[in-house]
């Protein structure tokens, strides 16, 4: 593979260069130092085991930076290339966790501990640094009509999905150390620690396909919202195991680790919707709007507070950004300059694209460069079954639920209107549930968990973890796009919207559109693609011709029947054509529950929060979105 | 004053609500934990001294990073005050150390040390994470035609004068050791390498306030490359430097250390310029520009890597880095897409303001968290004082050497002209001489560079060095405003090319235009107004309207001469009007060295580097900036 040669080629170069400069500049700053070599003689190394001279530490630094940006070059790299050649059977991830581990394994094997020391995992910079972003701007670019009108089927398959899940893991492993095989012996409290980060799923690969694949909204939107707050649930839920080590379980520990959740997600969630709306009144009440370059970067900074707020306080920092990140952009975005509405977006997007890349580069890495790993092979087989098991129990029976309570609302719903008994479609189809059983992918968040765990068999059951994520990683994110063909996965799902393209185009000059149209064929951003609606909710009647067949007459409230129309959409496409008449009836009763907000958030939250908001819809009809911002001074 | 009492406010209810948060959660995770009350009931701090739970270090390492972004955000919307009540004689950087040094104080009072550990500054921290985004923004930035037609200017002030400054302060210091009056004897090469600490001016503080002020762009060049450049050349020298600590110094240390220095300058310099073309090249070659998001990431990471592997050359990173970036702006930039050109440059501001200010608070934070900090109040003193006199000693005599290698030149050229003796005015006049002097603050690399001193006196002479440092930039930094007018300087100059705005407005809604002047006339990025002269080049003549008293008509070579009577505007101001007709030769005169390598760009190497060069100038007169990228495809 080309880029596969590159990184050799690249790397060789790296070596050889680095041995010349050693060698030219004449003194012991060894590239890949021999530990058992002091060499006193020169002043700069002087005591290499006591106290490194920061300049000799900044070198070894500077080369393993330069090793770890080269491998997300590489990756991103690889990721253009299968793009460009349209292959989808290989994910950039997972090139992102091979390029890890062969590199990984060129460190192992060289003399030396410096650079081998400066790329071990940390949980501290992993929960700091490279997390934040991922959440941040999955918060930011979450298609927000979707997500909400999903959200019943979000919470039952990341709530309780998350804890049967864990509990299910947890058991196998308990059971399976018990036997006593391997001569391991773990309590109960560290099987359930290790089965809380195993069910962490990871949204990143997953979604990256769903995104060029462009997938079925809904199925998107419920997977998606899973993988980010079942992250969150498992780190509260972890922390609560974590507290019971070296414990005996008693029964009532299980309801004190549900308050326990309960009080923490709620918390976190509060905190997170707080400082977003505080963003959005500074910037209503300010002047600061002027001044872009100050303003992306303190709103850029608020943001990341919400996560070191609430992660100092005990609470889920991920909860609390996700919400940050979705109110800044349903508030606090319309109060921006138009340039850090752009500088905002952009900066999120890299950056987020640039901590996956990262993270699952230092997986790789990190397979063969933490040397005090313990692989147990039975061990791993039997928690790499034992992901599948618990995977399968949570899924399915929580689907049927699903499908129940969606059943049993809508037949309520309707014996009131048609007065006979119908057939209604699942909500949760078989290919969707098998389709959710396969995107269980487990990610970087369980192996940072992992590292958390105490005790004498820590090491094992981390080796254990890494191994297990990275070969979940392989196999289901190797083989998603091809059970998306084998499940009959709606694929190529256009909204409405689509033809409208990404809001910031219509500042981009006109032949941009052409090439910007041609990359979101390739790689778009495809939760963003519905993001316009949102700005149609402000528009409110402007954007008339998005809505083409819009079956009723424009009423005041436009916006909730905007809402309903995208949402009945992807639902109306399963049901036969002769049931269509069910179609506008489906719609309304389904969006019935999150309606009242809305129509709170549209005449008192958003007059509030907002700086402008247009305040007759007829006025506005002939404006064009950048009339909109004009508005806003 | 407002942001202050918010920034205690602020604290006080963080640490309310941490010890409440601690309090409510019942363990003993305490925040500032008493290191001597070990508490092995608790399973999770378990042994807080040997292994400290990765749950328990992210709390922790949370709220240190929790304070230092409130710290940031406080400095910022401090700037954003100052700026909008139009305060100047404060300026922003000076809060940040400011504020630093209070919560370095809260901090040090503090019983327990985590946070105190965490926040401790550390070189490679420095010099791998906040000065790249600084130096790389400085050379995207730039304005090449000012920095090219300033070379000689430059240069001069940089080498010899960073090399007369380190001698000047290295032998001060070396005599007051030696005279043993506060029991301190260090060697001579340490007292050189403190000299080559305290050489490297900064370029933040400084260009800030003449950005504010709109201060003539030639001695805003001058200044600027001159602390740009000294950064490496002190790096440099100090490192030659520690390579004699401990040696006794001959004369033909200094012939070697000149010959390194050389060397590690020009090998550094092709580094950068190679990758910024590299850069060029593959995004010509490539098709990558379809997938903007990749491409910003990539463009973002091979800079960098020119930063990290000069500098794991033993080569100068921020000389690379600084060519790097001048070199994507003058040939990658026109290669891009039209949302990576703005990512790029939106993303580069917005990390350098952001390291800018975290590098300020952090030197406040150290005077009080650092604690093996040995202040010696007369050493302090003497070192003060050193670096007013040694900045004298440079400044004044190469000023004089810059105004005669001009006159002389001037007069060559005049001679053979005009057949009589002229007056020709000063390249640097007094005034300018004396702001030079002034412009001389010491920043945040001096400290780094202090913490790589080895030996007995290693925390004497960092305590001196980060104490200078702070007391340059309050009272230099405090009193540039009032020198500009004290000593005339010509401010509020606004180039032809500011009724164009920035480029990238071309494409914000026309309503945007009144707000970002609004900014531009308060804080606006100086540096980059002028820059589209350099889309100038590309547009050839279609810009006709933005030269509107160009004495000559259009030649072929429209390129030279709009550079030319760019370069020339400022220097005429100082010119009486009846010397008005030596402008123009002056000008030519001037620039006669750059014009060469100014043909060959144009001729030989953009058509090469860049993917569609506007190919008759004839052609593109009507064609408008976004009608040009277009053509790009």
């Amino acid at each position: 593979m080309f880029s596969k040669v590159l990184l050799n080629i690249a790397f060789k170069v790296l070596l050889t260069t680095a041995k010349r400069a050693v060698s030219s500049d004449d003194d012991d700053d060894e590239l890949l130092p021999s530990p058992d070599l002091p060499d006193t003689e020169d002043p700069i190394a002087g005591d290499p085991d006591v106290d490194l001279s920061p300049i000799t530490e900044e070198m070894f630094s500077s080369w393993a930076l330069f090793i770890m940006l080269l491998l997300l070059i590489s990756a991103l790299w690889s990721g253009y290339y299968l793009t460009q050649k349209r292959i989808r059977a290989v994910h950039e991830t997972v090139l992102s966790i091979f390029y890890g581990m062969v590199i990984g394994l060129i460190i192992r094997m060289s003399p030396g501990h410096y650079i081998q020391d400066t790329v071990t995992f940390n949980s501290s910079y992993f929960f700091n640094v490279l997390l934040p972003p991922i959440i941040l701007n999955s918060g930011y670019e979450l298609n927000q009509v979707n997500f909400f009108n999903n959200m019943v089927s979000i919470l039952i398959f990341a709530i309780p999905g998350t804890f049967i899940s864990a509990v299910v893991i947890g058991m196998i492993l308990y059971v399976w150390t018990f036997l006593g095989l391997e001569s391991i012996n773990i309590s109960f409290a560290d099987a359930m620690s290790v089965g809380a980060t195993l069910s962490a799923t990871d949204p990143v690969t997953i979604l990256s396909i769903f995104n060029a694949y462009k997938v079925d909204p809904k199925l998107y939107t419920i997977i998606f919202g899973e993988s980010l707050l079942n992250d969150a649930i498992s780190i509260v839920m972890f922390e609560t195991c974590q507290k019971f080590h070296g414990q005996p379980a008693t029964f009532s520990s299980i309801f004190e680790g549900a308050g326990l959740f309960l009080m923490t997600f709620s918390v976190s969630l509060l905190i997170g919707v707080l400082i977003g709306i505080l963003v959005a009144l500074l910037l209503k009440h300010t002047h600061i709007r002027r001044y872009p370059e100050i303003e992306s970067c303190l709103i850029l900074l608020i943001a990341y507070e919400s996560y070191f707020f609430s992660n100092g306080c005990h609470m889920s920092g991920i909860v609390s950004l996700l919400f940050c990140g979705i109110t800044l952009k349903h508030y606090a975005y319309y109060n921006m300059s138009k340039r850090s509405q752009i500088t905002i977006k952009y900066i999120f997007q890299l950056l987020a694209r640039l901590s996956e890349n990262f993270i699952f580069i230092y997986l790789g890495l990190e397979l063969f460069t933490e040397v005090e790993l313990v692989y147990k092979p039975l061990l791993i087989i039997v928690a790499a079954i034992s992901i599948c098991v618990a995977r399968w129990c949570s899924v399915f029976p929580l689907s049927r639920f699903v499908n129940w309570i969606y059943r049993v609302k809508t037949i309520r719903s309707m014996t009131g209107i048609t007065g006979e008994n119908i057939s209604v479609p699942d909500e949760m189809p078989y290919n969707y549930q098998m389709m959710t059983f396969w995107a269980g992918l487990r990610g970087a968040v369980g192996v940072a968990l992992a590292l958390g765990i105490q005790g004498e068999y820590k090491f094992t059951l981390l080796a254990t973890v890494l191994v297990v994520v990275v070969l979940t990683v392989i196999i289901f994110g190797g083989t998603t796009a091809g059970m998306l063909e084998v499940l009959n996965i709606k694929t190529g799902c256009i909204s409405e919207e689509d033809a409208s393209d990404d809001e910031f185009d219509i500042e981009a000059p006109r032949a941009m559109n052409f090439m910007s149209s041609g990359m979101q064929a390739g790689l778009g951003q495809y939760s963003d693609n519905n993001s316009p609606d949102i700005l149609t909710d402000q528009l409110a009647v402007s954007n008339n011709e998005s809505v083409p067949d819009h079956p009723l007459p424009m009423s005041d409230n436009t916006l909730g029947e905007l809402d309903e129309t995208e949402n009945a959409g992807p639902n109306s496409e399963r049901l036969s054509i002769d049931k269509r008449n069910l179609r506008d009836k489906l719609g309304t009763i389904f969006n019935s529950d999150s309606q009242w907000f809305q129509n709170f958030d549209e005449q008192v939250l958003k007059p509030v929060f907002l700086d402008n908001v247009s305040p007759s819809a007829q006025d506005s009809v002939n404006h064009s979105p950048s009339d909109f911002s004009a508005q806003n001074h």
